[in-house]
């Protein structure tokens, strides 16, 4: 299993934002939209052995299960238009609850750090960061639990949550890359390594 | 130099496509789009030395010039509207003309055949493909020129143009990979490999 959370700064946590205008009004869901298009589309074909976890503001969380997925299209408007109904869907959520807005994805009210509180311990946690050690310096973990930022850096607060759980931080390139082309990046590492013999 | 050229079989050869329907009725120009997205952005920045052709149906060529564009930001929609600006300008070019619609994006009526025959020849021609050999195999070439396709295969026609320029045919990935996924998976080899030290 491979596992992804992407930390969603600007993201919205009601459904109330304009499909015409998703990096603005909308809180660039624009970048969200792109990590769930890295992390599952394969050509012709869903990567049904990957978790994707948006998190909204740490407010709302929108997990994604590969082997789940339906009506999931390539482009970011139609991707959007699923994460507004499964904000729609938890708008009334208290407390751990948790409803299907549609197949294969899921909404809570779930904060980051409980998100890493609930990691299972065959996970090797990953935090993917500029000043990271170069990936293959990290050989092939066998559940990589990947965290990313969208286009704004980890919080004071969300690095100090972060070093409690991570077991490591890489790097993917010697560029800076957008955490969309991280996601490609990671399954290419593993793709390509490990996961299946190349 | 990195230059990529994309073949876009479904996509508009005019301006008249919704900007709220790029997968349909705009044939599928949001293919197009995250390919410009994959081949320049890098976080907070654009790479300079690419070079992009988009081939829409072997009618309309659009060139996008690393080190000049502005206007681009990273959502589809947006994108789409600079292509819609190119296409519009595009309509009355007869012959060679070419004209810049936005700064950095070039339109023209070339065709494949065309752009294969203007290509330099300091440049290796790396045809992306599930067949071909694992791109690790290939080295670092100094200037490449890699030809994708958009969701769709290479027609015989293009296979065989191909078969006339190609310096080699490599896939990067066991996986198939959709075309904007492709280009980043290439740059990374790229940039993880040769033209600067990782």
């Amino acid at each position: 299993m491979r596992q992804f959370v992407v930390l969603g700064h600007d993201a919205p946590t009601t459904p109330d934002f304009s499909l015409n205008d998703l990096p603005g009004s909308a809180g660039r869901i624009d970048v969200l939209c792109r990590c769930i298009n890295s992390a599952f589309f394969l050509s012709h074909d869903v990567r049904e052995n990957v978790r994707l976890f948006l998190v909204h503001q740490d407010e709302v969380c929108i997990r994604l299960e590969g082997s789940d997925l339906r009506h999931l299209n390539p482009d970011e408007r139609t991707t959007a238009s699923l994460l507004r109904k499964a904000l729609e869907a938890g708008q009334d959520l208290v407390g751990a609850m948790e409803v299907e807005s549609t197949p294969g994805i899921y909404v809570s009210k779930k904060s980051f750090g409980e998100i890493l509180g609930g990691i299972d311990e065959s996970s090797t946690v990953v935090e993917l960061h500029e000043e990271g050690v170069p990936i293959n310096e990290l050989g092939v973990p066998e559940n990589p639990f990947f965290v990313l930022s969208d286009h704004n850096d980890f919080t004071r607060d969300e690095e100090e949550l972060l070093a409690e759980y991570r077991d490591e931080r890489v790097k993917l390139s010697p560029e800076v890359l957008h955490a969309d082309h991280s996601i490609i990046v990671a399954h290419n590492y593993l793709d390509t390594r490990g996961f299946r013999h190349y």
